[in-house]
């Protein structure tokens, strides 16, 4: 297909969006709910074909891949849950005092959806985050029509995917054009669709690369956009002298696991140890080296990310002072990977801007610290994370107390005495944070709170009662929680 | 000032308040409010030496002015008292199911102020959207350290308000850093504050020009930061047919009222009326025409303004089919502007997009409709807006449904028989709007909301009970409403 082609099937795409937004913003919640169950039920009754598609297409195994379908049909179900329920609208009332000089209006808000959202899929998450993933899901809650650009690592898994949402709309009768999928895959449609005017928000899951070039492309658009772009994380993890000292051989086992698991593919791989030299970290890196000497290569989900990570690692390994100190003691086959781990010193580390890069894959770099007051400045030195870590006893956080206030400016979770790979899905997470980790700190791509992304409030001021939305009613009628006079109030 | 010189300047001055947020986002919540109250009480002290300070800068008359201050102390108590409630931090709590396959666990979030937010003051709000006025305290409010930017439209009233916060500062035991007032004035210098590493959020209230080039600094930026610049709105009006049939006199009476309000420089003006032709209509037109010709022309804000009024004006009226329908009969002295309303058809309108563009000041351009196709025409062509306001009786909305869910696709703000002019400050009122009305509509400028912009959310997962902060621990020590297990409570 030629640039002109591309550009303009993507002209046409989005006219068809746009045509659709007029309609699904009128569909009720409960119909919207509907929509996105049905997609969850489309996408089970594939059954087994779905799951094998994907991991001829990804090399990630069954049993994983089932895990994350069984997630995404969750998720699904969850933004269902929430449309029924009613209160995502974050309706708010304050009612007319008269009397007042000047008088008060009655002023009443809620949230509306923003118009077509444009949604790239992660290579790593073929379901969750991809298709019908969890920013597809929360757009087509919040009542935005959705353009999924597939990924051309699993591209015919989409196409399955795409065709469970096709018939979900049939079936529950939503506009047709509602959910569009975009399988040309040039540079040039990409760009289209992140700047041709009826977009109105963009998602994406992937590389700092990709997610920054969505982002300036959005800024040099006539009419700016929001741009929710997840990137890289390294996820810094920090072990205190006391558990170390304690817990030195568990600690070890559990994050020989936590970085190579799924080959180290997921964006909260904990990339960065940081600890203070002692006989407690000793005996961890001596078990650590073991455990990854044991781990078996597996093959990573494309030949990109295949060669990147080797390039990046090898690039790292050459770095002054870097040392390498277990690897996998299997030789990787065709695009498997090589699990290793290194150390540098914090004096080096701070200097050395490469050494704070991702590496995307079953990599981790520890940085030795001779003191409290080292450690707190290679924390500090790094750039936005998705996670942070801290490892401790009781006492290890009497003796750093100063960590607990740093934590939150780092990043958007904050784990204590766990592992940073799996995020719940679930009201309270955070998955986001700082720049670069997005591109807008004040969202997650996680949780319900994911479709706040595209929504927008609106008030109205002295509307008869009669032609205000249910939600914002005098009777309630939806039986919502509300803000009412500076009162949460569900009756 | 050399321009090497401002760059220095404003690098000092970041990193005082990168240095101030260190400090200042441990400082509690009733001690912030009590920093707050304290401006408001030394604002309140300065008694009418500030205010005749202010209508010596601006022409603003002291009635005018007295509200205004009025204004902006209580929006400080507004947000001093919001602290002290607490519940605007939005904690949340999903606690742990160990039982689960993976367990789930304990998740808890709340809202972390970004960082340094550079604030822009506004020509035509010398309080209330400048020094102390609604971004700084809701920055304040966040736990953000505030660097303003005089206008030097009103610089001397923007150094005696600096004083009441630096005073402030010293008598609550604030941060030194956690307000700095920059007057010089150069170009160089706002480039330098946006652009500026330690920056993490910027908030403008003024032009179109202003706010984007703001937003485009920023968007140039290694790591792009929020840019919540409210610009202008031409803040369109629909006369519907019966409304205009019964009430033509009092609603000539009532808009000749908002359009010339503080010689129409708001916002909130309404610049655009819209109606369909007929008998209500020009029964309309002939009274707004008597009572336009009435307005005492006063003396507008500054000569910039001054003349950008009236070139655009007579740049609309010069410009094929508008119709100069009324003026004031007063000849306008120095410095002063000449109430004026125009009308034009329809389809003139749709083709010419001058016409859409605002001209701040007390000037409002009628499009007369053929019927109510081209009405919902006309609306639906205008960029986004601050509001929309609906003129109209039972029949009216009877008749014409559908403008009931085309109008939160508008503006930010919907007014129901009424003026746009006058913005109430509470929970529920949005000012704000798509763009071009602002850079990010997912936000309000006006109300406790707008403290939402300069915040972002942050998770713990597992955190033992006596390390979290106090907006999350089990017993809910500060007693605000939380979402716990998906359900609001406070106990």
């Amino acid at each position: 297909m030629s640039t002109s082609e591309s550009v303009q099937l993507i002209d046409t795409t989005m006219q068809r969006a746009a045509e659709a937004f007029t309609a699904y913003q009128l569909v009720s919640d409960t119909n919207k709910a509907l929509f996105l169950e049905s997609i969850a039920d489309n996408m089970e009754a594939m059954g087994d074909a779905l799951i094998a598609k994907a991991s001829g297409e990804t090399n990630l195994p069954a049993a994983r891949l089932n895990g994350e379908h069984a997630r995404t049909t969750m998720q699904l179900r969850m933004f269902a849950q929430m449309l029924r329920e009613g209160s995502w609208v974050e309706a708010s009332v304050d009612t007319a005092v008269p009397g007042k000089t000047p008088a008060k209006p009655d002023i009443r808000k809620m949230l509306f959806p923003l118009g077509p959202v444009v949604v790239f899929g992660a290579s790593n998450f073929p379901f969750a985050y991809s298709t019908a993933g969890g920013d597809t899901a929360s757009a087509l809650a919040a009542g935005c029509p959705v353009v999924v650009k597939a990924h051309a690592a699993h591209l015919q898994t989409s196409v399955m995917v795409a065709e469970a949402i096709q018939k979900a709309i049939g079936s529950t009768g939503m506009p047709a054009h509602v959910f569009q999928h975009v399988t040309e895959s040039s540079f040039e449609s990409g760009k289209a669709l992140v700047q041709h005017p009826a977009t109105a928000a963009v998602g994406f899951t992937g590389s700092f690369s990709g997610g920054k070039a969505l982002y300036d492309y959005a800024a040099q658009r006539k009419n700016p956009i929001p741009v929710f772009s997840e990137m890289g994380s390294i996820n810094p993890v920090v072990f205190l002298p006391d558990t170390l000292h304690l817990n030195a051989e568990s600690l070890a086992k559990q994050y020989a696991g936590s970085i190579t698991l799924g080959m180290g593919q997921f964006c909260t791989n904990p990339g960065l140890m940081i600890a203070i030299a002692g006989e407690g970290l000793d005996k961890f890196l001596e078990i650590l080296a073991v455990e990854i000497k044991a781990v078996v290569p597996a093959k990573m989900l494309h030949t990109g990310i295949h060669k990147a990570y080797f390039e990046k690692m090898d690039a790292a390994l050459q770095e002054k002072g870097v040392h390498l100190l277990s690897q996998s003691t299997t030789i990787p086959q065709t695009m498997e990977a090589l699990p290793s781990v290194a150390e540098v010193d914090a004096a080096i580390f701070l200097q050395n801007p490469l050494l704070h890069e991702e590496v995307f894959g079953p990599y981790s770099l520890l940085v030795k610290c001779t003191n409290a007051e080292e450690l707190i400045a290679v924390w500090k030195s790094l750039a936005g994370q998705l996670t942070t870590t801290l490892m401790g006893t009781d006492k290890d956080f009497a003796d750093h107390s100063s960590l607990l206030s740093i934590a939150p400016l780092i990043a958007g979770r904050i784990v204590f005495n766990g592992v940073p790979t799996g995020v719940e899905v679930c009201p309270s997470m955070v998955h986001g944070g700082p720049f670069p980790a997005c591109t807008d700190s004040r969202f997650t791509a996680v949780g319900i709170a994911a479709v706040k992304r595209w929504v927008r409030p609106v008030c109205y001021q002295n509307c008869p009662d009669n032609l205000l939305p249910d939600a914002l009613k005098q009777s309630n009628p939806l039986g919502i929680w509300r803000l009412v006079d500076n009162e949460f109030k569900k009756a």
